[in-house]
């Protein structure tokens, strides 16, 4: 028997969130990737990921995982921090690439701060692990600040990212950060990337703000580079397609959806995370 | 084989909710049957419920349900707007009284209206499923209002019911509904209660405010009564117990309790609800 030789190349690429953090990094991979398909989960049934255990997030990620496997994609981005911190090195054993948003995130930090003090925000689940703190201590001495941030989430998934009630919250939120006089601020949550303008009115600082979007778009053109898998049709012009999945809620993801990027968004359809 | 005759009266009475928001009901219950031993459950892993289908509350309750019948509860309070709305009419086939917060809620506020005029604030799926205002429409011809609040149940979740940043969101939520003039606010979530002091504050006018707690309470009193399930125990002082479980991060659920209450709680146990 002959066996076929299947091309992966023209496979899409999985993307997965609890819910609309990873669309920007969705977006940035389209950007510079335009003829590559995209299948994006998001488990909005599951959100928000940034309270829940460890066991859990793992046992969702594999879930999540195996049915992205089956939509045969040849790469997965885990576009949730929460999700990497705790499922990257489990997962490492799927037999496709898996990244995480963490380490693209902490390299650009190490390389752009100068005065040596980081700051982190991310969900509670995050900041809790030390993960960021850890990683970038193994590297190198830098001082290192984190504050969780758990009321980003609700208020990014309601579709609002600017106004007064966000202006006020940052405030709350990045007051002691900014006393430490922190020069580069990590994005610990894919969530956050929405909130970067009000971040940047609100902070008044210079400060480098650190946004897992443009990284993880730039590491995932390398290793499919790396590994010799990008598409085929990358001189086909709208080849490509995006298939959004979630796991609860189309139409509020839609709504978000809008209010979000302001245009419509039609292919999200609903798929039962337990019978994957 | 002679049977026994157990006696249920002194068994517990059972309590659920999303997470903290049935603590006020809890509160409620034992001011007025202090004799009474309560277990409540907080489905803090599946938190929050209102953005969630009808399908996946009805099987979460029924899952909550069965915990409670395994701690040989005599009753069970659907201390959740949304749950009760979806699951109580499923939940009657259980053999021991089921009561949920809708109906307590709408009998006082169409008792207390006096423009007819009633609001409604609660979780988009409450608001979505529009039981309230066709209950009320089949008793009596009101006009009745509703807005969906969802950022109030993140921040009663976080602790935070008052300040300035709750004073935007309040004016954000409420301003139509106080521009119609309403004279009647049900609180359509039991979170909401938390919030009392706080929407009293800006409102500004004079409302009658529907909190569900009070007339819960009332409702297990009465509903104890009928049914001779009163306990045994109503003149031992100090003999009745109260048992916490959550489906994920008690450590999370103490913080808030204690933001809420300024008081802390020990008896708290995390269970899981894949394996009742």
């Amino acid at each position: 028997m002959i066996m076929k030789n299947i091309k992966i190349n023209n496979n899409p690429i999985g993307i997965f969130d609890s819910g609309v953090g990873g669309l920007n990094i969705m977006n940035e991979i389209h950007k510079i990737l335009p003829m590559e398909n995209i299948v994006y989960f998001a488990d909005t049934l599951n959100l928000p990921y940034g309270s829940k255990s460890k066991d859990k997030i793992i046992d969702l990620s594999r879930k999540i995982s195996f049915f992205l496997v089956k939509k045969k994609v040849k790469l997965i981005v885990i576009a949730c921090n929460t999700a990497s911190i705790f499922s990257l090195n489990i997962m490492k054993n799927f037999k496709i690439p898996m990244l995480g948003v963490i380490d693209p995130c902490i390299k650009f930090a190490i390389l752009k701060s100068k005065n040596m003090k980081i700051g982190i925000i991310g969900t509670e689940a995050t900041v809790n692990s030390n993960l960021y703190v850890n990683k970038i201590n193994k590297i190198a001495k830098y001082n290192v600040y984190q504050q969780a941030c758990p009321l980003f989430v609700p208020f990014v998934e309601e579709g609002i990212i600017n106004g007064n009630i966000i202006d006020v919250i940052i405030k709350k939120y990045l007051d002691s950060l900014l006393k430490i006089d922190i020069d580069t601020l990590i994005l610990g949550c894919t969530h956050y990337s929405f909130l970067k303008k009000a971040l940047i009115k609100n902070i008044k600082k210079k400060i480098s703000i650190i946004d897992p979007s443009k990284y993880m778009a730039q590491e995932v053109l390398n290793v499919l580079k790396k590994k010799s898998l990008i598409s085929e049709n990358r001189f086909k012009k709208n080849y490509s397609f995006l298939k959004i999945y979630v796991s609860c809620n189309e139409k509020k993801f839609k709504n978000t959806y809008y209010k979000l990027f302001n245009k419509k968004i039609f292919n999200v359809k609903k798929v039962n995370l337990e019978d994957m």
